[in-house]
């Protein structure tokens, strides 16, 4: 796999920072793509860019309408980023299967042969399509449409958020997450309360190492 | 299924329309959705636009961009239409996944359960994603991707285009093949010649009915 081009999906978010620094290392040839699909905290294509142009990683972005389309917190910003009993408020139906589709015909015209994406089923949260059945039914579907041969790569499947942290430390990349953006509000410094930053600070606290962005409190 | 909602994905070609009749038998409610991928035989989406507006279907039209990526005599007017031993020069990578995908997401953005394809895998001609295989693998990719229940339907997979034009006779609705458009060279008249036009008149002449449009040369 190592002479071998590979398609990182990189938000800019930390998960998918540790997927490029872990592809970066696996493969000869790396590219990213970005999507904007007008997401609340859609900082974090800065962040993608500003870490690629520093970088020197090639770095597309593409624009994607069809996620609003399908109401939910990440692209109305009338509706409240929160937990619930069943469904996140944040769940964007569909997003992973328009992301990997995207990739995938990307992929194919760059001749890559080889997909990685930072879905974790250990923090599903009520993520349908961050499961690991569905990240397999996907790769299913793709090579059965046509006879190119895609493999999709999940690093993070089975890691907790502290285990990501650690992978990144034996990556010896942990300053690159200096980059990264998580915050579903959007805010920078992070506003340090909602779900997904809590999640990402109790992976660096159990983790034992400090986080390199900044907060808005003091966590 | 009779008092369910329904969504044909209807090119304006002779199969969906037959998809699109025989849909219209099935279900309570059924919407359309036609795709501009910057196709050589565009026209077919005017020849949809026409028979929705003048039968009161609702419809819309959604542009794609991605599928010119990947190079193919459809999206490319540089490239010819032809038949290989191999996989046909008019094959798009990755089309009908697309398509079902963006579909998919817009039929649970209205509450449809169901989505009609014309796919075939009898004249599968070297077309990956018309095989019944790919369909079952996207239906169960997409499923895994939320808990929104979709069942895609293709009522023609096996029918050869002679049985395709008796369904249609048996729905009583041979008069909508006048709207359709089936050549890949985009002629109106159509051009008789190209491999679509060739198997089109072949389905109607086995089935001993006349096809309602015209061509360019007495065939």
């Amino acid at each position: 796999m190592e002479n071998e081009k590979a398609v990182v999906i990189f938000s800019g978010g930390q998960d998918s920072m540790t997927c490029l620094a872990w592809a970066l290392k696996k493969f000869k040839e790396v590219e990213t793509i970005t999507f904007n699909y007008n997401q609340r905290h859609k900082i974090e294509i800065q962040c993608a860019k500003k870490f690629c142009i520093d970088n020197n990683i090639k770095h597309f972005v593409y624009d994607i309408d069809v996620l609003k389309w399908n109401k939910n917190a990440l692209t109305d910003g009338d509706i409240d980023v929160k937990e619930t009993d069943t469904v996140p408020t944040t769940f964007v139906p569909y997003r992973n299967a328009h992301f990997l589709l995207i990739a995938s015909t990307y992929a194919k015209s760059i001749g890559a042969n080889h997909l990685i994406t930072g879905v974790c089923q250990t923090d599903f949260s009520g993520y349908f399509d961050c499961r690991n059945v569905f990240i397999k039914s996907f790769e299913k579907m793709i090579n059965e449409a046509d006879d190119y041969k895609l493999k999709i790569h999940t690093p993070l499947m089975w890691l907790n958020k502290c285990e990501t942290v650690k992978l990144m430390q034996s990556l010896k990349k942990i300053e690159w997450y200096a980059y990264t953006h998580t915050c579903y509000e959007g805010n920078r410094p992070a506003c340090g309360k909602c779900p997904a930053c809590k999640l990402r600070l109790k992976g660096f606290d159990e983790a034992k190492i400090k986080d390199p962005i900044e907060y808005e409190h003091n966590n």
